[in-house]
């Protein structure tokens, strides 16, 4: 007889916000092979960057995300994505706070290769 | 002066689940280098099956998703996720019909290799 016996948790967003407050500060969450996912709270203006090794896709959970680019931008809402291709520049704005998923590979940062104090503590887990 | 015009999309999840109504048929919404995001709906049971070569991650949009191992359960509602570790045999169950995301290497096929009927079309855009 078979019995199935243990109960594995969900990850679940919400709850994974409660724990912290600071902004453009990423926490893992999740590793997918080599990539992560990551938690985070932005709000207001971050700095030009891209990742030339890498796409990175992000998904609104709460609040509005607008990603400008050089040519031109995205809006994103509640229940929307957004990949950006690897070495397209971009810079993430938030008028309010905006709560987020990101996915990207390990050992991403935040600031691409601009670096700067605005680069965040990388591999950060919650 | 830099004038930014283009408006670019976003990837909305509610609007393309609108565009189809098939259960166990997913489709890809976008690329992450060589992962893919695909969007499915399901319901009812499927087989048990693992993946090999990859972890495989789930995100609930609607309903509840119920993950059996032969060891125990994961249940996730919105907002939740879970991540099957490669080689762990899963069977995804719905009691109602659940919308989720499904991220995972660009070819992994829905029944990992165990083939058979319930194989879906792969890599099919929408």
């Amino acid at each position: 007889m078979n019995v199935a016996t243990k109960t594995y948790k969900p990850i679940n967003f919400a709850e994974k916000l409660s724990l912290f407050s600071d902004q453009w500060q990423p926490r893992v969450l999740a590793e997918l092979n080599d990539y992560q996912f990551k938690i985070v709270r932005i709000e207001g203006d971050f700095i030009w960057h891209d990742h030339k090794d890498t796409d990175e896709a992000f998904i609104v959970i709460e609040g509005t995300l607008r990603i400008d680019f050089r040519d031109g931008s995205v809006t994103l809402g509640p229940g929307e994505m957004y990949v950006v291709p690897k070495g397209v520049e971009h810079k993430p704005y938030a008028e309010h706070e905006v709560k987020m998923l990101l996915i990207e590979p390990r050992g991403t940062l935040n600031t691409g290769h601009e670096g700067g104090e605005r680069t965040a503590q990388n591999d950060r887990w919650i």
